[in-house]
Parts: structure tokens; C-alpha cells; sequence
């Protein structure tokens, strides 16, 4: 297959784009990370999501730890080529690594950052070895 | 006002954060675009997004010439103080400077980004100097 959909991408000089993951029922957003080549065209591949870890220094297959995998519905790449949406259906209905179901669960409110959103799954029970 | 909340966001070396606006009314996600520490205090004073322009290295009010300003309805912090996620309402129904609704408007398939949405209006009546 050609890789001419992977050049029409607006990588950053580190190599990287933005990429953010709706849900597709409901539509909440989940998720803003970070993909390099090999990460969006893994996701492409195996239809699971699959970032750049900018601390890590590594390919990250979404879930591979937690099991809230994030399955590919549809990918989608904005006007100047610099930020791709991804259409997402979420394992367990967990996004963060906080427990929640998604990320951005602070709202701002009079000046204050407001947690809004409950922990559905206590990060020791997501995260503990086997 | 304590500035606190601009302090807790992780701001990059540039001093930027990515925002990200999501139509209130059905949920569309419309632009990602970035912000600087006085694009966000002033998208909070006014009530408008303001984003933070890296091409021109300046202040932007969404919408300044278009008329396709973003009111602001929520704002969110995700969980690790990177992302900005915009609730708006988005006059006149587009958001995109190609006269489309969402800058999200291309979407892979086959191996190809292809064009799902249409142009509302001519981006030469839109930018049209009075």
C-alpha cells in the first residue's frame, strides 16, 4: 500500500502529531495524545490505538496494560494536516489512567480547575500485576 | 483573581497548550488549534475563544474576520495539565477557514484521506474585505 496518506501528515519536527480520541457513542472526548508514523500506521493496521509515549520514548499500544484498548471506528485529518480525530469505541469505559472515563474530567468553575467526573475503577485494581 | 488555575496548566517550552473545541450541540469536534497563557485568559474574560497563532505569532479571536466567532459554554484541563478541551457554541456553523463545519473533514479510507464534508459557504465570501 502507498504511504502517501502517512506524508500528507503535518508531522512536527520531532516527528509527531496530535491526535484525540472521541467515543463514538456519545461523543464525549477521551483522550489527547501523541502519535509518530509507526504509531498511527500500527493503529491503521490492527484497528487498536496506538501512541507515542513523549516520556517513555516508546510505541504504546492504547491499553496494552490496563486492557481499556481503544478500538478504531474511523480516523479523520483536520485542514492543515497537524491534528487527526479518532473515532473510538473504549474498552471498559475508561479512558484515563486515573480510573475515569475520560480525561478532561476538570471543569473550570470561578477560577478553579473542579474535578467533575467519579473514579469508576480505583488505578491500583487497573494497573496491579498478575 | 488568583492565577493559580493558568499556573496549573503544562505549558510547553513555547509557552503553548493545545485546545481543542467541541460543538456543544451535537457533539462535532471542530478545530485543534493552540493557545498561549493571555489566548486562554482572555477566552475566559470574554467569553470568546482566543487561540494563540503560530504561523503569524499573535493573538487570534476565533472568528476576528470570518464572523464564525466560538462561545465559549465549558473548559476543561485533562489529566495531565497538556490539553484544553472547549465546549462552544460556533456561529454560523462553521468552523473551518474552507467554509466547512468541522476542520476534521477528511477521513481514511482505503489508504486515502477523502473528503466527506462539504463547503457551506465560498471561503471568498467569508474572508471578503468590506
Amino acid at each position: 500500500m502507498s504511504e502517501d496518506w502517512l506524508d500528507a501528515v503535518n508531522w512536527t519536527q520531532d516527528g509527531l502529531v496530535p491526535a484525540l480520541a472521541q467515543e463514538s457513542s456519545g461523543g464525549r472526548v477521551l483522550t489527547l495524545a501523541w502519535m509518530n508514523r509507526e504509531a498511527l500506521q500500527k493503529t491503521v493496521q490492527t484497528g487498536e490505538v496506538h501512541y507515542w509515549s513523549r516520556s517513555r520514548r516508546k510505541i504504546w499500544r492504547k491499553g496494552e496494560e490496563s486492557g481499556h484498548v481503544q478500538k478504531v471506528k474511523s480516523i479523520r485529518l483536520d485542514c492543515d494536516e497537524d491534528a487527526i480525530l479518532l473515532e473510538v469505541e473504549q474498552s471498559g469505559g475508561i479512558a484515563c489512567h486515573t480510573g475515569r472515563h475520560s480525561c478532561f474530567y476538570r471543569q473550570l468553575e470561578a477560577g478553579a480547575w473542579v474535578t467533575t467526573d467519579p473514579v469508576l475503577k480505583d488505578p491500583l485494581e487497573i494497573y496491579k500485576r498478575s
